[in-house]
């Protein structure tokens, strides 16, 4: 069987470092999926620049289409959806849109990138809200998919609802996991915890015959592999996966500061710092993946704004698999399912 | 200068363990205290049981208090509150609202001993809400304070001030630290991100001169140093602190399975796991410190339930501090004279 014909637009311009890591990292994901065609949306002169630098210009997998004005890290949401209609990252929403391409990738303004994916690709039926949601690592190895990871604040119960469908499809879908374990993120395990949105929210999960719904879960229980799907406020969401951030670097910090304090330690430094950094790595969740922007009527991945080449590869990795397994529509469909059942 | 004399109440029930590491955490206490007498809230039988077995019975700095129909870990914290009123718990609590003890220190049921709490010492004027505050371990060295980690959820603007001005004193009085700097934890660092309640206490500890106020910052940066006091709500700050216990956890875990897999790991297996063990102790909230409930007209210390002895001591010691730095006094004038400066 042959594999499927994939094009994908790339925000060639979004995060810290533009063009010096979006075009390694195009280049590796051209070369390990020959069906992959990439569009690439960004200020011509700079991107024939580099694809020259690498020796790849032209090539036959690789188009370009200009940008203006591109969407600054900075950048208020509001002020690029009025601002920047020229940006890279607005071109390559745009293809998606137009059905030119059947994903997106960006590493660029986060914000920028919902309150445009949102305007330009709209909602599925039955979405009220997009969500950011992530492959976290797990100790039993299969990664847990945490949902809203800060696409919104103050969600609801219906809306908590809406993620747990969409991160069990995404569980499925995409990691193969079947009939996935979804748990409520709260402060507590007993039924008695939480707000009131939390608890309307347990009340809609356990009554709904489709989703395996285990209850509530900790904070300590993130990535313990109890769950596979993890629901929880886009608040709550980005304030946990940062603290990881914050945490796997406290660890490195210490080991270092141990390594400077103590002889015997210092003797075995050479061979465990990069141990201790692919531990960190393996944990702290910029290294890990890229996040999908889901709910919409397309496929939007995220790459961290600070994204090495190898972080934007993965996040390119991320958008061929959910176009093989058409996420968008799969969602579609048990949403529609669910809320018949519901009515 | 001789130290001044301190009484505390201890509830002896609390916690997965019972007397079986609370009468050890005392004993190492007053040894380590000679000002220092302990009230021991317990069953008595038991109690006296575990002080022959440790020949430390009876001793000059101890003495023993009856309690019966202890709370469980499982009660809710309305039930503890209308048919525990002898438990070990609320015998602690009543000491220090009687003024026979300064403070008291529980390993128990964190929902009962916040209600119970509440109940019998009552807040300070000015504040609201208790706040569970701890010490948690940063890159510079000193201690961040972060509240507060889950005593209420749903906090709005005003109550996280005041839980502002709480940090603030203890940060001040307990670690010694000279002005300082006070972050709420937001999911972005620019003014416009975050729900209402976080952009109006901003506005309000913005207009504050007695706060140190450094804005916003993010999960990430909890352990950095940037701060020296970090304000949310409970409900964030339960799941941030629980996640980091997480990610700790799966550290380890990822090393130990590397250990199994890599005969070069192997190799050094014996050295490293007790280095990786302190450095998960040193990120782990549970072994660092006990955390205490502010805002009450008395010193609460609470242990985690599953305190080892070190835990348990390392939250007598607190209290300790707290009763030595009359903290509870320190918040009340600290608040009057800040709500005098808003007025």
């Amino acid at each position: 069987m042959q594999p499927i014909k994939i094009k994908l637009a790339l925000d060639m311009m979004g995060g810290d470092h533009g063009p010096l890591t979006t075009i390694p990292a195009a280049l590796a994901a051209i070369s390990e999926f020959p069906q992959l065609n990439l569009v690439l949306c960004g200020d011509i002169d700079m991107l024939q620049q580099q694809l020259l630098f690498h020796n790849n210009f032209p090539h036959p997998q690789l188009s370009l289409v200009a940008s203006n004005n591109d969407v600054g890290m900075a950048d208020k949401p509001s002020v690029a959806l009025r601002n920047k209609r020229e940006s890279s990252m607005r071109r390559a929403l745009d293809l998606v849109e137009q059905e030119q391409v059947q994903a997106c990738v960006s590493a660029g303004n986060t914000g920028a990138l919902i309150a445009m994916a949102h305007y330009v690709l709209k909602m599925l039926n039955g979405v009220e809200r997009p969500a950011l949601i992530s492959g976290l690592p797990s100790c039993k190895g299969n990664p847990v998919y945490m949902l809203d990871l800060g696409a919104t604040v103050n969600s609801d119960a219906d809306t908590l609802f809406q993620f747990a469908v969409m991160g069990a499809v995404m569980a499925e879908e995409v990691v193969g996991i079947n009939n996935p374990k979804v748990a409520l993120l709260n402060m507590g395990e007993e039924e008695i915890k939480g707000s009131d949105q939390i608890k309307r929210a347990s009340q809609l999960l356990t009554s709904c015959n489709d989703i395996n719904y285990i209850g509530y879960i900790e904070g300590d229980d993130i990535f313990s592999g109890k769950a596979d799907v993890i629901v929880c406020d886009g608040f709550v969401g980005n304030v946990a996966l940062k603290t990881c951030e914050g945490v796997a670097k406290l660890i490195l910090r210490r080991f270092e500061t141990s390594l400077r304090q103590k002889v015997s330690a210092q003797f075995f430094g050479w061979l465990l710092k990069p141990f201790i950094k692919s531990l960190y790595q393996g944990v702290n969740p910029d290294h890990y993946n890229g996040a999908s922007l889901i709910g919409l009527r397309g496929i939007v991945v995220k790459s961290h704004g600070n994204a090495t080449k190898d972080a934007f590869l993965s996040a390119i990795r991320q958008a061929v698999r959910e176009v093989e397994r058409q996420v968008p529509a799969k969602i579609k469909d048990r949403l529609e399912h669910v809320l018949i059942d519901k009515a």
